[in-house]
């Protein structure tokens, strides 16, 4: 049987610290979909298919890698596509509150779902979407912290 | 001297994890008012009704338990009920910071008021209304998380 | 049925924290026992006899306090003496982490006993008895620390 | 050379934490600027002009003080300012993941711009501008958590 | 190549959080050595050889599961076993900033060794050997926190 | 008046995240005396006039920076120097709480005391002289950990 895991988040946009950490998930698994979480209710910086490009750019090297995008629960997402395993980036224990909750519901709606985390770098734990964005509206300079590609494209336009 | 207790929060809906609470915190008073703290700022998922419709069923064979609205800080509604404790129940290591900060406000301003602490069960431990309101919203089952009337409510609406 | 509360520690010595909660949890139940734990492998400053004649001496105008020593596991002393409820105070997100992992072991043993949690006042939530230890130990002042009885006996001594 | 720090917030309103934060900075610096961050997506209770007032009155005595705003990354007005420093104030392990976060990113931005962590006082480490705000709009006493001037205007307007 | 995995703990007792954490990680490697940590320094409650002995029992239905000891780095034993991946399981908040810490250091020392975090079931989160030897020794229930192969055997011994 | 701040520690051994925090914190006061604690109870890995050396040859650069040893408490040693600052580096929430106990009573003591807290760069916010010793005892790489000149040594000896 094949082993999928979801790499589930808005992406908006995809940051330095996400690449690393499914980057190092591929050894563990036959196929990892980078999965973006639709929410008509949350407002995005950047349109979906902006951000599903930017992921395929990014991991177009791995073939273990796709990029997809859904509605809903995750769960459910995981079970339309027979993944058993949810990878997530852990950065602070913040974000560990946060895993657990999710995770421990996932759990006891799906049993067979597994969530496996691992730990962000701590050249990258404080990198997040939501602080790219606001450096991004800020002005600042993002280059440390988006994949190159993203980075030369927002100097661009 | 009766001792009245405050079970305050949105209950959008009331989940499995405050029923424990209420029900682990009876014992301890002579009356316990479930309080559904109203805020026109925030948009509610059920209408103010349906929630203590819910709520009263829920509890409707436990006489010491009633349920009312209120508006304004938490404090001033315990002052006018006669009420000097507070009830709250604890999840994790962030509630915590939470209730501390309101809890050491509300003696602040009123030393009178003493907020208990109960510790929510394991199995509990990751439910909360907005998760609940979120597996809702992805069609999820609640089953889990809700009392059983507001579930069977839920899968026929 | 009387409602009886174990408030247990090594209260070595008992500290104004100690003394806040206890006095504060008193008009929730019939009786209070503060109930020294005694562990032969931990070395104490004070020997238990001075420990429990300081905390007989600091509750002596509540009838509703008594003080006792146990060995062994706090929810064996609870069961023989009829005491339903554990009362521990918090000042800290791990303190919270220690009580959680504690109360819901002893739940697992013995579901009939509640754990209650009551906050430290903020001015009390640095004080432990392990730093009056060190205090103590480094000829500091604790007047603010521990109860007045018990500053005028270490002054003196 | 000048040794600068920024104080930045929202100040909506100043509480008596941040004044107390900012007094005691003083003597470590020749030049304090605080400095209200404004974000055209955040609505505010008060307007920027009279938070700059209440700021400025608040600190009158103090002329290593001064009164600023400015718009984009904190970073970059630290760097239009010659501002080596960033001054916050935490109060809890969870203003501590947020302020090391931020901290982290303005050092991979700026090297050079040092941040300064300062203890909230135990009696004021419950009180924010969120909290002050909602007490306001609940119409409870905010006498103790805003500067006199401020709860004075705020009795009579 | 082989995907081979340690999980590494003294295992004073093995206990019921333990077993269910391999058991999960079972299906994402070839191997999985569970690795008795020995220090002269540390007194344990059973002899290394009963711990041992222990662990085998519970997981002789499992092929891909073998026991070992080892002294001193857990990632020097790694690399001498030829294993990339050190699993943990995470119960709580101040469990991540421990295993955060020493998954950095390993990281530092050997880049090729990652860390997998899997979280420990609600039901089993607070359960830990140090928990379990302080029920054993105040003479408590431990029937619910280790395997029942020990379980049983200490009630006879 | 000079400003004088203690940097406190049993630096057993100085560690790379030890120097970077004094370094950074140099330009803030005219003079700081990094402090050996001494503590009868507490055996050390170096001896105290290793520990000292140490320091002394990591900081021979920097004429504003000291070292010397004391016995008992931190707060009473500062009034003995005159210093009216503690500085002390954070790594994580966990530091945090331990810091602000400490502050807060240091505070309670003697009020013109202040603590200064500076947050420990990413990548040596896990290194702390616990772990280095136990890489030291494990016989594991250390070059990243402490400063080179004991890296050195420490190959040497």
């Amino acid at each position: 049987m094949k082993k999928i895991a979801i790499f589930p988040g808005s992406f908006d946009p995809i940051t330095s610290g996400h690449v690393d950490i499914v980057r190092r998930a591929v050894p563990l698994f036959d196929h990892i979909i980078v999965a973006i979480g639709t929410n008509s209710q949350k407002q995005s910086l950047y349109p979906l298919e902006k951000r599903m490009e930017w992921i395929s750019r990014v991991f177009q090297d791995e073939p273990k890698i796709s990029v997809e995008s859904y509605e809903g629960l995750t769960v459910n997402f995981c079970n339309e596509r027979g993944a058993d395993y949810i990878v997530r980036g852990i950065r602070s224990a913040s974000d560990f509150d946060y895993e657990k909750t999710i995770a421990h519901l996932n759990n006891a709606m799906f049993p067979n779902i597994e969530t496996i985390l691992i730990l962000a770098k701590p050249e990258l734990s404080s990198v997040s979407s939501t602080i790219v964005r606001e450096i991004i509206r800020g002005k600042g300079r993002v280059g440390k912290f988006v994949p190159k590609e993203i980075a030369k494209e927002l100097k661009l336009s």
